[in-house]
């Protein structure tokens, strides 16, 4: 692959990191090592297979491989976890945290094993917690192990006020903290059209109706699909991390971070505004946050501190 | 959606169906109608809002939703049919083709119901009787039903060339006639790296096993996946055709066109060289064969030929 | 060029009319129109040449031809004015106003007799006026005869805060009011990075320094360039603003609109925001202004009528 | 600029140069500087700066930043050498080709003082002895000086079969042996629309005008212009063979590379088909000719052995 390529390697072949695959590939950021579990190798196999056949017509020049065996993702540039189970009915929360804080460890453990100063993006669910294990597993600087959540909130609350306001997405921006999906803190007042305060276009009810969808997101589409959760924007979510890091383009976006002392809170993985460069999380960005604001956060800190203790 | 922007309706919302409407949204080609039947609604308008909220983060205007419902095609400038069921264990052949030509009946009659002058390319297979099904079905000019097939083969061929060679997929051109799969007619001497015939690069043992493999190709994905086929390359695939039309790029691709005499076959839908632009296949160009090309899609054309005869 | 692809037209070979030309055909946004009066035929027939021979390394399809015909015109679905001359030393401002508004009539008139139906985006200086006059010749409803200057403005300005702040420039949202240049009213509390409020990142002097830069930005290339002006972001500017209206994007740009009592003014052409979208400038987006915005305004207002009462 | 940003300089800011420089910037290819002598400096600032401008209008993150100073390439991962003068009236061919041999001389010691492990792209004519020049005063390997001329010259050969043909640009390929212009030996055999052999689509008669228009394609832009040289496809060539390298996409294009006994000629640059990959030249592809094709290169070998005689 060379020194001019960047490695890239999306643990979990699901449809997410499937999707981030195929999108890491398309955009020329380097060449793509998916990996899944052993009795999952073929299938994985399958879907890179496939996507390296997509190169030809959509004119990248990328190389995609699928395996079960982490000796692949030796000296990768940037490891993306998606790897983990989803809640089934009748499970508790508690075993769904166990179950895939263990995956966490397992996987966090392989990665550094051949990559030891990567950068790691976690996704796996519940992401604050999960992002936290890895940071503990592997050893890395807390700069170098972040979660997504705020880019995948912020990006449908984007889409959700282009549509009400019939207006380009390239021209919303939308800022979030804390926890993700029910405990996200969506700073309004942060969030514009077209540099506009939404509040000036927008009237508060509808606006709370859209930061109420905006929280209940992940959930729209998992009762819409029947069977299994989003991927497409949480994909296109982990990709921009992503490229950030890998151009060092010191993008403002919002992730999840190690935090000690900001905000107040010490020894937690939060959704707080970021910069993301080659150093991974170059800057946490402090807010003066509203008496309100500030509460909403700390119970998403409390939320999230809660399924910490749950670890283990 | 406005007079100048496009309108793209996909019908089908399998892993296929969706990918295309995907990468359609991505590239700004338009607005998407996603499209399946009314007990796949609801899974249609999940991955449609998923798609839709990626667009702020991925930077496309492009509206994508998903409906059961034909009326919301209306006025599509192209119609993507990758609806039908794949062959199950017990199944006979002739079930397959019954039953997908049924569909293909009834996609048809809906789509020009409400698009009367659109243009269908068809994905679904067998794929040279169920393009001919749909071209009877929707009494549209021959040249603006066209199937999928040659895109596909071709990309999974210069891939293979690609990695064999060591060298960038951009630089491989390939040429496929006939039908989809097995009775795939691969004409090696139009194949090229660089420019550089592939014949003087690689041996003819080594070239044998990539066209066989080609030829295969579909099935290898199978396979590997356990369950299921290929999507990612198969939507780049009818992506890069649907680019063609919409923007008038005159493109020489390989399509399964209506033959009425070309190449000695007449009433039959094969896959020939032809040239994509608005009108839809704009040209089908005639190559000078070998005996022994003429001979294999002389083969291939009789076995299409065999699944029109079980159409009823 | 066919009823698939749209067609633009720039009048004026220069610097930034070839520059604009080059960008839009590298996008395939349509076919590329370049005009220049008979004696600059040839050169700008040379630069459009020079165009279409990258066309197959850079991978669009697009024609570009230079002409000094407005018939090759017909039917231009966008036409972009960057005619007139520069202002010579020892040349007063009103000859300098009195020219190029005798080049904008000429201009208005024979795009009209070919493109009856065509938005027409204004860059000639100064733009405020000469927008002025490209309208009453035109003839052509208000919403289709935009001047720009505040996409430039602001992309100055974003350069400069995210040099300032060692950020991506994607992350930067900035704010013009009123006329080019000196006359700019930039709104710092509607500017900011990452959604946060710039006057929370940069100090007070720094910003009031970073704001003088910006009005002059303009001056400081023709300082440096010793002979010319800037080409490579008003080009760039030209292209968004030609993109949101060729793809009905709706997006929220700060554009030269003529105003019936919006913002208090009538019968002028000044800078304000704007929703621009396949009819052109599709709404006004009216502010609140603190008293000492307004007065500024009211300053570039004023300013812009005087210009206006040169007009012969 | 950091360890994941790439920095390529462009030596010489005029119209190639800086377009060379906007091109990358434009495809976040890497920081750029461009590079001019000092009395040039200030419109050589002024051209960066103006592009730095667009950046946030493209959406690009790169620095783009202009000066006289070798110094500011440090490290530079490639250089791109446009510097050198264009034959003036009364000038002789000999005076011409010593005035930028000293040129090539002073660019490329000092290119080497900061940048000792770099890869040198040469644009400079006569382009073949001028490659040699920075070849030999650099002391880099062979690998890693490379001279440009074939791919611009297949770029206007597939822009005139492309537009004769009215086909997409991007299904052409073409061949081009040998030195620039009228020295080009170009390879009909091995140039084909859409995989189809030219031959067989076009009259011997219109081919051989189509060579023809080819080979003196550099002076027909001369000559429309009137006043200077092509700058839009040499630029866009320049970033072809740039992105190959830097991506390390191997992709088969023509070079003028140092020979050592390949096609039968030692101690020259000649143009040849090679693979452009991270290490530079990373193989150069032997080609059986015919007699009539060897001959043709042997004429245009003997012409570039003549100029690197005038070498002093």
């Amino acid at each position: 692959m060379g020194v001019n390529r960047k490695k890239i390697s999306v643990i979990g072949s699901g449809f997410t990191g499937a999707t981030t695959a195929f999108l890491i590939a398309q955009k020329e950021l380097g060449d793509v090592v998916l990996v899944d579990i052993p009795n999952m190798e073929n299938p994985t196999k399958g879907k890179a297979l496939d996507m390296a056949e997509s190169a030809p017509v959509q004119g990248f020049d990328a190389k995609v491989i699928g395996t079960s065996s982490y000796e692949d993702t030796k000296d990768s540039d940037i490891v993306i976890v998606t790897a983990g189970i989803a809640r089934k009915p009748g499970m508790s929360r508690d075993d769904l945290v166990n179950t895939n804080a263990k995956i966490m460890k397992a996987v966090a453990s392989d990665v550094v094993k051949y990559s030891p100063n990567t950068t790691i993006i976690v996704l796996t669910n519940p992401v604050d917690a999960m992002t936290y294990t890895v940071f503990k597993e592997s050893g890395l600087p807390k700069e170098r192990v972040i979660g997504q959540s705020g880019v995948l909130d912020t990006a449908r609350f984007r889409s959700f006020i282009a549509e009400e306001l019939n207006i380009s997405v390239k021209d919303i921006t939308g800022f979030v903290l804390g926890g993700h999906g029910d405990e996200m803190v969506p700073l309004i007042r942060y969030s514009y059209a077209g540099g506009i305060p939404l509040e000036t276009l927008i009237s508060k009810e509808r606006l709370d109706e859209i930061v109420a969808r905006t929280r209940t997101g992940g959930g729209e589409i998992v009762n819409l699909l029947g069977n299994g959760s989003a991927y497409y924007a949480p994909a296109a979510s982990l990709v921009v991390m992503t490229e950030a890091i890998l151009k060092n383009q010191r993008r403002v976006l919002p992730s999840i971070a190690y935090l000690e002392g900001e905000y107040g809170y010490t020894d937690i993985y939060l959704g707080v505004p970021t910069i993301l460069g080659e150093k991974g999380i170059e800057k946490i960005i402090e807010l003066d946050l509203t008496a309100e604001e500030k509460a909403a956060l700390d119970k998403s800190a409390a939320s999230v501190k809660s399924v910490l203790n749950i670890l283990q």
